[in-house]
């Protein structure tokens, strides 16, 4: 059910520019439990929303890892993005015109301090599981560096410890595309839609890579034009898509959030950072993610104390992690039944 | 040495569409001996031009592969292209304009063609080695499908033998950006500038790959800006370096002719033409590259009669085929020896 939390008092944003009042918007499923230990708090990634029953299929389900009957889910919209928390598109009291352009560019830190006002506001100090896919996975990661005491368990699926070169390599390449679309600098509401379209279809190169493309968009063998491809529509048809539902001045602000994200900042460094974690962690990777590759989280489990790491042998790439829900779903309910008994077995011995 | 062949009769494409005239640009290196044995065809990637001793180092030395004392290197800009060959920055001689947006879409049959009208020139009716490394690859196969005779031996670098969807999806993305750029649509001097520079980031993507960004593009310890990152410098400095040395127009029909790239198109398909090639071919394969992985080389072996396999490992993707002169040095030049006496003990038993 979506719900919106008003906080109607100034949110510094970490480069210390300010928003007069932030609306968050989120979405939650099951039941907050009497001793309010069943919170399992899903981040979602770039262009998604709170709905995360709508774009994690068969995953607010019965028996599956956020069974609406066992936990209460909770996932919010970030800062910054297009689907009800306060971003380009809302309206800036102050002004009473959309922020448009003049909207602040947000960090990964400033997504985890609106998702601890919300906490506050849910009454929730402590969260049983905090579950965070690529740029969801950035900000869970942040939030157990910056609170330690936040979270007694973690899934940290096809994601990151620090945005990479390459991943800001993208990035700027996006950002080139988006910039060399003039109407990109206005504020209209079809703003910047071919840069925005582009943008999309790189991003999709590094979510699907060279296998899924080959197996999924060959050309027909009787096609006799030597220009048309098949994935010429798809690349397109990709990018429209996005245009229709999401605004280019918050695909800017989603990007630019990744760019900076790194635990280690302002902590002397990743290392000393990831030390901070108390909670169990479990770091799943895809095998074939060419945007996360597995490397970053063979060394993100060496760097947080409690971690195990998990490989899911997928030929969807990043997109795996979306599409991989059966194995994702085996793999996080047993290790909920292994931590489950573990804490128990530690309860016991006090 | 810098040459041109001006070809003053209509040339007509394999669209039906026809040029006027055409002219070709082509360097040469050492001479070509008595019996006319000693040609050695290179043919150029994507943005290169006819100079080969300047866009590959170390290998139009002595004792290299291209050694000019022993060959007669030749290299031709091809058609499309902005380095003296006819393409969309030539003067149209029937407007006394430059072609512009005008010039024709060319295949890479058509860019053989060209190179063609030039062995005719040249006098050479049979080369000893084709080498070509990614479209340039393209085109040394193509060319040695098409006629089977033209060479002895073939070396073919980082390539394939038709564009996989992988690499469309990539050149859609790259149009996706021009397109974004309304300036595109103009033929000025700086036209569609934006829109080539993030074609040209996005171009670099696919040739690095995620591990050569990181590992050369790190951000400095010290650096206090969440969203500067240093490799957004790279990766626009790289774009704007292109556009001083590029046109947009070319830079589109460079692209859309790798999207040609077809061996098996109204030949019954690829495994049916790949078997008429005559030559004894090298297919050289790098490790990490993303763009056209070792998959994709294996499998043209596997298609080619006489073809065998090496793989380079380099940290350097498929940028790794401008990089690693020594290795491809070695290997090329231990091919030429391996079947120089293949051929001469062949002679022998004559």
């Amino acid at each position: 059910m979506r719900q919106y939390y008003r906080y109607r008092q100034t949110f510094t944003l970490e480069s210390g520019l300010t928003l007069p009042e932030i609306t968050i918007a989120y979405d939650t499923f099951g039941q907050l439990n009497a001793d309010r230990s069943n919170a399992v708090w899903v981040m979602h990634a770039l262009t998604a929303d709170s709905d995360v029953s709508e774009w994690w299929p068969h995953t607010v389900e019965q028996g599956r890892f956020l069974d609406p009957d066992r936990w209460f889910v909770i996932c919010a919209n970030v800062l910054g993005s297009c689907y009800g928390t306060t971003g380009p598109t809302s309206i800036n009291p102050i002004t009473g015109k959309a922020y448009g352009h003049s909207f602040p560019d947000v960090t990964v830190r400033d997504m985890v301090n609106c998702h601890k006002l919300l906490a506050e506001h849910l009454g929730i100090k402590r969260i049983n599981t905090i579950i965070g896919s690529s740029l969801g996975g950035f900000q869970a990661i942040e939030w157990l560096v910056d609170n330690p005491e936040i979270a007694d368990r973690a899934v940290l699926i096809a994601t990151d410890y620090q945005c990479h070169p390459w991943l800001a390599a993208i990035n700027k390449a996006m950002y080139m595309a988006i910039e060399a679309d003039p109407t990109s600098r206005s504020d209209g509401p079809n703003a910047g839609h071919k840069g925005l379209a582009a943008a999309r279809a790189i991003a999709l190169l590094s979510y699907r890579g060279q296998h899924a493309y080959d197996v999924t968009q060959k050309d027909a063998a009787d096609k006799t034009d030597p220009f048309e491809k098949r994935v010429h529509s798809y690349q397109a048809y990709q990018g429209e898509k996005l245009c229709k539902r999401f605004d280019v001045n918050s695909y800017l602000k989603m990007c630019r959030s990744a760019d900076s994200h790194d635990i280690g900042r302002g902590r002397n460094g990743c290392d000393e950072a990831a030390r901070r974690i108390a909670a169990r962690c479990l770091v799943i990777a895809i095998s074939s993610d060419i945007l996360f590759p597995t490397a970053y989280h063979r060394q993100l489990v060496k760097m947080i104390p409690q971690a195990e790491y998990q490989e899911i042998e997928s030929e969807f790439a990043h997109d795996g992690f979306l599409i991989e829900n059966e194995i994702l779903n085996r793999i996080i309910s047993d290790f909920y039944v292994r931590t489950d008994t573990c804490r128990n077995s530690n309860n016991t011995e006090l």
